[in-house]
């Protein structure tokens, strides 16, 4: 199963030629989710072929327009193009008043379920549980509430090791069973321990996204060991107080919560307008964590199933 | 003075890969307005190389989503741009709520006076009235509370013949008097008439907006003699039906309003998803009223001068 990002907006606060405002589009475990939802979101989804109908949820990491000002008319356009599919919005506090104002100012009676869950916490919190995934919600330093998500695929079941099935003649309850971590108990009592029969499935996989914020220590065990960790980066080294007064991150910031947190990979986003070419950025973050890459609207980014060993 | 409308969308209620949600971008009388404005109008702004902040008013014709909700974004952009000028918005009843709203649970503390009237009238009334030209609003058949524009220039002052200045030693207060229509009464008496001192000015020019609106021929009085008209043409004649029922004009109604109303031109827009080609629509709307034109996103469409005869 593809755990994949598609980048769909870049940019900071006020979209440019090159980068639209904040928003991901995520695969995983087979569902798509979108990360946020700046202006024109929409048209990012089609210019990248992706569907709009088959987003399952939604996570506002915090209601600055960027972030959420595109909400309205995607959700507005599902409706017009025939959704009868339920969907489901995480956000911020205030999300679901201007959402049904707008709604109703502008005669939108939507004619599938749409569930808005507001997010308030102080602490990591699990905020979605799907089948196969789930999502936590943590909260970030910046100047509205704020929050990043980890998305966490489930430990899968083991796998039974070639031709064991035929070897012990298994039926279909004894293979879920020992998928489960159960030995095996033949027919004459003797006993067969799980180990011999399975092999650790794929690692479970996880990404973290944290924008807005500041740089704040405090989400590091939160996002630790994650496969891929997307931080804002609006600004460099030389912005630093900048940065800081607006509660925003550096590259070098975003690259030393990567190291800290023992990330298998940084991806660098949220890029103020000032930075037509982002290499400087990119080769600060690298001089702290070399795995590193620079988002851009269009760009995807997998994270590839790793087999534990046998 | 360029009288000059660069469309910015003329698409319907969802945008596609042409053709973005409605907004037109005005030049009159050396000012910038702007018409609607559907999401992502600020991007379409920038691909088209206008700028943002030199709009002094915005006019949305009625609330839903694909005429209004690029209105925040865009606001929001000009404050994080720095602007300072004063902003006027006119536009139907729950706009002023719910951008308040909006503003304020995305921490929008805007930098510049935002001054929103709200719309509410069964007559045509003037709404704006700047020091060249005024606009008109007028209510249109729609599902929503909805309202067309006539934006018209002021009668400018008469030209003075070739000469007479010199030929009479007029003064300055002299000058501006005769232009303003009186004779000329010379130091012994003598008067001039002012028939034989001037001559008429560039005609007033006259555009109106209708979008959206059913068929609905209480419109034609107001938009009478327009030198261009933009009407919506949602649908062809073979869904008109269909256009009935959602409150929205074919071709050929958009071009027998034209026609009633003596018209120009006849600017056809806010075409549905459906019209990939709108060859068709032109084909029908010109089988009514030959001047006819489709919007299409980045089209320009000029008022020419015309000089009253001699």
């Amino acid at each position: 199963m593809p755990f994949e990002i598609l980048i769909l907006g870049s940019g900071a606060a006020t979209p440019t030629f090159n980068r639209n405002c904040s928003a991901q589009y995520l695969t995983i475990c087979g569902t798509q989710v979108l990360i946020d939802c700046g202006e024109s979101t929409q048209n990012q989804i089609r210019k990248y072929h992706k569907k709009f109908q088959t987003i399952k949820a939604i996570f506002i990491s915090h209601l600055h327009g960027d972030h959420f000002f595109g909400l309205p008319g995607l959700i507005s356009t599902m409706h017009l193009c025939g959704r009868t599919e339920p969907l489901t919005v995480y956000a911020p506090k205030g999300a679901r008043e201007s959402l049904m104002l707008l709604f109703e100012v502008s005669g939108t009676e939507l004619r599938f379920e749409l569930t808005i869950n507001e997010i308030d916490t102080l602490e990591p919190v699990e905020i979605h549980h799907d089948k196969n995934f789930r999502v936590v919600a943590f909260p970030l330093h910046h100047s509205l509430p704020t929050y990043g998500f980890v998305f966490e695929e489930f430990t899968p079941l083991l796998n039974l090791r070639p031709n064991v099935r035929e070897q012990y003649g298994m039926s279909n309850d004894e293979c879920v069973r020992v998928k489960q971590g159960e030995d095996l108990v033949l027919a004459d009592g003797t006993v067969v321990p799980n180990v011999e029969l399975t092999f650790p499935p794929v690692k479970p996989r996880r990404y973290a996204y944290c924008c807005d914020t500041a740089y704040d220590e405090s989400i590091i065990p939160v996002v630790a060991g994650v496969d891929l960790l997307c931080m804002e980066s609006t600004f460099g080294r030389a912005f630093e107080q900048l940065a800081k007064d607006r509660c925003h991150c550096t590259a070098a910031q975003a690259a030393s919560i990567a190291l800290q947190a023992g990330a298998g990979k940084l991806i660098l986003t949220h890029f103020s307008a000032r930075f037509i070419d982002t290499t400087p950025l990119l080769a600060e973050a690298r001089s702290v964590f070399a795995n590193t890459e620079c988002a851009a609207d269009g760009a995807i980014f997998k994270i590839e199933n790793q087999q534990e060993q046998l």
